[in-house]
């Protein structure tokens, strides 16, 4: 299963979450021969929810047909709910892309474009709810396949989906392979990372600090849903 | 506890593995009130091992004290433990910051810089045996904990170390609140993260193809320590 020339491209758009983004990338950048691409809508930097700036490697424009495209979250998807250009291009290169992949509220994203319709998918559990308007079956789960459509839980689910992607693109020896390499044989030191098992304190808490920008993003994505 | 003001370094250099560096860094950087300062010799974009390019924030001579500072790893580390300015940077800073971090290889760094001596420590599997050099107590876990010294395993190992490092700095409560929001309740759809698990197939091809980069970062590592 030589992965010589794969193409991989991965939004990288203002404000995103970059973990959602570089988790996968340490992923599938490993895969032998194969080419990982950031991409946006020009060549300048673009800095990250909390400053971290990354240089994208190709435009729209510029990118030429990838294998796969990949489409990360974080409080920046918001406005591409509504982004015309953003949608235009992800729908373009979804039609002939071997592998759809929406990373944490990046899969909301997807379902603007209307990639979502009819299909099983996951999100962040903050933006869970926002599935169905999107045609799309909501599964609680982190990592959820339907067809070549990947998409999974928030932010550190994306290692998850990158690992599940690798292996059905280049077999399960490979995807090992690259989980050893980087050493994921996780260890939370805390029993938090999901809502049915943190504390209600610390639930709560997350929730009202997200309350602003989760009103803006449900707004955002009925007025995506109504489009379609 | 608050953070307000608190101030974490960490060292991006050329083709480091950019996980090593951006998953501590989403967790960092979620600290409340905190700022997160990526840092290197010069301004100059820096080129992570795959292509993923990120701009550093200050350089060492504009960072100012830290109270934490983070060394990533990653193939690039192999130079820096011969580079005089690097461990003096390290050497200065890490004598008056409250933290300090070594994530993967990152840890060797730290030991070239003199900072493991007496203390206990780990790295990546693959560089564990070149601890014991620097005068380090090597330890096989993913997080290590020596007073103010944190490191641990092989690059997404950087995730727990990081979790680990909030709850001391700021308290459990927060560092589960930051677990939560970045959904870190993972789910490795295999178990070959570990040598001690992997197939032996998998492992070997995984020694085999990092063999020549190895050779180099020993030979370095045995000259770094020679000049300690």
């Amino acid at each position: 299963m030589s992965t010589d020339g794969f193409r991989s491209g991965m939004l990288v758009f203002p404000n995103l979450t970059q973990l959602d983004l570089t988790g996968p990338y340490e992923i599938l950048a490993r895969l032998p021969g194969a080419e990982t691409v950031l991409i946006w809508k020009t060549m300048d930097p673009v800095r990250t929810e909390h400053g971290l700036t990354i240089l994208p490697m190709a435009t729209f424009e510029t990118c030429g047909p990838l294998d796969l495209v990949l489409v990360p979250g974080g409080a920046g998807m918001n406005p591409l709910l509504e982004d015309d250009e953003v949608l235009a291009f992800l729908r373009r290169q979804a039609a002939s892309a071997r592998y759809i992949v929406g990373i944490c509220t990046g899969s909301l994203v997807l379902g603007a474009a209307g990639l979502l319709r009819g299909k099983r998918a996951s999100t962040h559990w903050t933006a869970h709810g926002m599935l169905a308007q999107f045609g799309a079956v909501p599964v609680k789960e982190r990592v959820v396949q339907d067809g070549n459509l990947f998409t999974g839980g928030g932010v550190t689910a994306g290692i998850d989906v990158a690992l599940s992607v690798v292996a059905e693109i280049a077999g399960r020896e490979t995807a090992e392979a690259i989980q050893l390499a980087v050493e994921y044989d996780p260890a939370p030191p805390f029993d938090a990372g999901s809502p049915d098992r943190a504390p209600p304190a610390v639930l709560d808490g997350v929730l009202t600090r997200g309350a602003a920008r989760q009103r803006d993003r449900l707004e955002r994505a009925q007025r995506a849903a109504a489009r379609l």
